[in-house]
């Protein structure tokens, strides 16, 4: 972490007036994967960011504006990203072509160029070792506390930061994370492992099931030391998943986070989802709000997928109380009501009794604050 | 209408102690198609039907209980659906083989079945002739006001009522729709025409994206005048339709009805399923209940599907008001916030400019009302 350095200055983006543009600087240029949004709909950045990467599958330097999404304002997006990767390059004399640019906020707003531009110079002129608390609040929008990870396992490191208050609001387009690690791996085997772990971490949280028109996630390799494959996938994984649950844990009007996980499923896809069926229905968002153990919303829920449900076979958890097994088991409701009342995350399974794959999901429950935030945001 | 007979009495499923069963007797054996939800986890009234009228495609008598979904309660919901038709059919005299059960109201609940059983006794004892608005308010539950629709053009009549307020919550079993019309229909013909109509209203709502375990929709043919093909159909849509518009209306905590048109589409499909994004997206639903005309959220909900939009082609009008062709138009955003605040129904278009297809999807906005009724729907 000492090798990578990072720049922090103020475009007057945030109507707070807090630093919004971040510089990150690597050692060298390094191997990385990155994903994107797959909404059509996406950031300026996003549609620059994604060919430039596409070229070189890596980077030596990125830099991210927080408080406008540089999305929705035409043609002109992908010419200011591509102004603030070049502008980067200059001031820092890296080639630009590894430069990558993300931006998060405001959609519609044009983007400040020349402030934004005059704030690279600034930050890149005064640059200091890597702060991952202090990087998580200069790109964060309307997060409530920073995100940000680390975890050595020997001489494995893996450290990351993120923003995003639960993949809300694509008006303020929403989820960045950016993970590094120190080491090795070639091109391929990072993008392997990548998607293995967005799939299990980032691509398996759900506050609105909205998908924003700016999410990123990075994952970047320093090559210094060797790792067994297994062993970097599972740091990086729990990396991830401390990232994307904290994200969830901000979802807006958020009280309580909810793991669900379906289990003894026939096939992974099912598992799958029939777990994002569940932790994305409303009700039972609601319900969980309520602390109301309502099991026949999870089974509606679960039932609703295109993969058949036996509802006589099924069994319902909640913190571990079983409330249905093929019929109704009234006598342990009052125990998964405290269960939701004490705990802040309230653990659903739904056993499907057929075979041995399984997945977990997380969610955040639903109420009055989301309404709020969501209904009076722009106004 | 006047052939159409019905029975009413109290078997105590309502906690408001108001009639909750519905017998409804044909003058004779008719044609008729039936369509159910394809939730796996359905309503044993809703499993005894299907099969029952698959054996036929007719029916001359059904019977709706309303306050106990009869679903969830292991496979004695089966057994309770079938001898509700034996009921009806020993005391009617008419073949139990043509009569079918519907349910609707709380999930879980054991059936009241010897009280129910008594009802039907009592309501096929005391026929009288159909009353749609009466009829649907037996069979309501949490809906605020009764929806029945009736339609004459020339010989042709079509008539309707239906409950359900909002598709809103498996708790409360949802959407139930008959309808009525004096067309001479084949099976074939009716089923083709009742898909096809089914598609375009009751499958073109949605308040919260939540399929119910006991939505049934029927239309019945008593077969007494000829009717064009066509102009059947269209009748069928007219009425269904101003059924289900009733049942988006009826929304819980809904203050606004939204109407999301995409148009100038390639294909139906691909007008459909953004349609049915843009309606079903939370943010756009709290965005009008906070009289917000934020395109960037229809755009962002309009790009998350798996069909391409383009988005400097697309156009974005909220009741007729330009706000987006590539590029943001802020100037109409104070009439299309005008419209939002004035207008019950808002409207929404989504123009791709790319064909000739389009489809329409209803929906509510979704207020604080919506996270009270359902976060304390069962404490």
């Amino acid at each position: 972490m000492r090798d990578i350095l990072m720049g922090v200055s103020r475009a007057g983006m945030k109507e707070s007036g807090d630093p919004d543009l971040l510089v990150v600087l690597l050692p060298r240029t390094c191997h990385a994967s990155f994903l994107f949004t797959d909404n059509h709909f996406r950031s300026g950045s996003v549609i620059y960011s994604q060919k430039a990467f596409r070229r070189r599958s890596s980077l030596r330097a990125f830099v991210v504006n927080s408080g406008n999404a540089n999305c929705g304002t035409g043609e002109e997006g992908v010419r200011h990203a591509r102004m603030m990767a070049e502008k980067v390059g200059e001031v820092l004399g890296v080639d630009p072509e590894d430069v990558l640019v993300f931006s998060t906020g405001v959609i519609g707003k044009p983007l400040p160029l020349d402030r934004v531009l005059e704030a690279i110079k600034k930050a890149c002129s005064d640059l200091k070792p890597l702060d991952l608390e202090e990087a998580s609040r200069v790109i964060g929008t309307t997060d409530s506390f920073p995100k940000f990870t680390s975890l050595k396992k020997g001489s494995l490191e893996v450290f990351g930061f993120a923003k995003g208050a639960g993949m809300i609001s694509p008006s303020m387009a929403t989820m960045l994370a950016f993970v590094f690690t120190n080491a090795k791996a070639d091109p391929e085997t990072l993008r392997d492992i990548h998607r293995e772990v967005c799939d299990r971490t980032f691509n398996s949280i759900t506050v609105d099931n909205c998908k924003s028109t700016n999410d990123s996630f990075g994952v970047i390799a320093l090559g210094e030391v060797d790792a067994d494959r297994e062993d970097l996938r599972s740091a990086l994984e729990e990396v991830s998943l401390s990232l994307a649950k904290k994200i969830v844990e901000d979802g807006e009007g958020a009280t309580r986070v909810i793991k669900v996980t379906v289990r003894n499923a026939s096939m992974v896809a099912k598992a799958r989802e029939i777990a994002r069926a569940v932790a994305g229905s409303l009700l039972v968002k609601t319900a969980v709000y309520g602390r109301d153990p309502n099991w026949g919303r999870i089974l509606a829920a679960a039932g609703s997928t295109e993969f058949p449900v036996d509802p006589f076979k099924v069994r319902v958890f909640i913190g571990g109380h079983l409330l249905y097994d093929g019929k109704p088991r009234p006598e342990a409701e009052d125990r998964a009501r405290s269960h939701m009342k004490e705990e802040r995350e309230v653990e659903i399974v739904v056993d499907l009794g057929e075979g041995k794959e399984s997945w977990t999901y997380y969610s955040s429950d639903l109420g009055y604050e989301y309404i709020r935030v969501n209904a009076e945001y722009r106004t």
